[in-house]
């Protein structure tokens, strides 16, 4: 339920006059978008990728939500012996993916931080030829 | 933010008085519980997972609700050749998971949806013994 949703149900009549008159506002927020990626991990880089991690520099996570990502998560699992796999989801909140990823790539703190992270990672063996992290099929969501 | 928060921020000092009220029944929402888990899926089970799951029947999500898990998706990947693997995050947001799980356990609708949905999956190789849906570990996170 959006937050006009549970605001207007609570507060009935006056409220919704102050959300009728913010419609004339900017455009209405766009839908979340949600987003799972794969990546490999290598063995020997597991302790120091779980560093960088512990501690990600705020330079990077201030890029991060310039470029409209929201309730990022990463998580790890070793599937089986050997072999380590990192999933993240994230919710993306802006209006162009592609031009808000491509500031990301841009950002020289970001790219000095993926000098640090690519190093640690390898493709899954069936991701895009461009992908890095690849991309999942999303197969069910409930709110 | 918590639409309270929200709430506050809009409308002032008037609705911080029913929030303040409000704090005198109940204890405070408690905060969010974020779980990412794993499982594999078998290959000639792939069409009719992806069939039940493009419409979860009414009275599963029911029961997801009532357990207060939200925000719940699932993703597939075909990682290697011929392997599957869904990976669900979900946020809980009740005060009593393990209480929850069991109720959703014990629900005669959700353990008839697992009679359809267990058979397609396997455990993965380094799962816990208990486990059917096998733990992430969470190694990042930024709301």
């Amino acid at each position: 339920m959006s937050f006009k949703g549970v605001a207007a149900g609570f507060l009935g009549g006056l409220f919704v006059i102050a959300v009728t008159s913010a419609r004339k506002g900017p455009a209405p927020k766009p839908q979340v978008q949600r987003f799972g990626q794969i990546i490999a991990l290598k063995p020997d880089k597991l302790a120091y990728y779980k560093e960088l991690h512990a501690a990600v520099w705020p330079s990077v996570l201030k890029q991060i939500k310039a470029s409209h990502i929201r309730n990022y998560s990463i998580y790890l699992k070793e599937i089986e012996k050997g072999k380590f796999y990192l999933f993240a989801y994230f919710e993306y909140m802006g209006r162009d993916f592609d031009a808000d990823m491509a500031k990301m790539a841009a950002d020289p703190e970001t790219q000095r931080w993926w000098k640090e992270t690519n190093p640690c990672q390898t493709r899954v063996p069936l991701s895009g030829e461009k992908d890095w992290w690849s991309a999942m099929e999303e197969v069910f969501h409930i709110d």
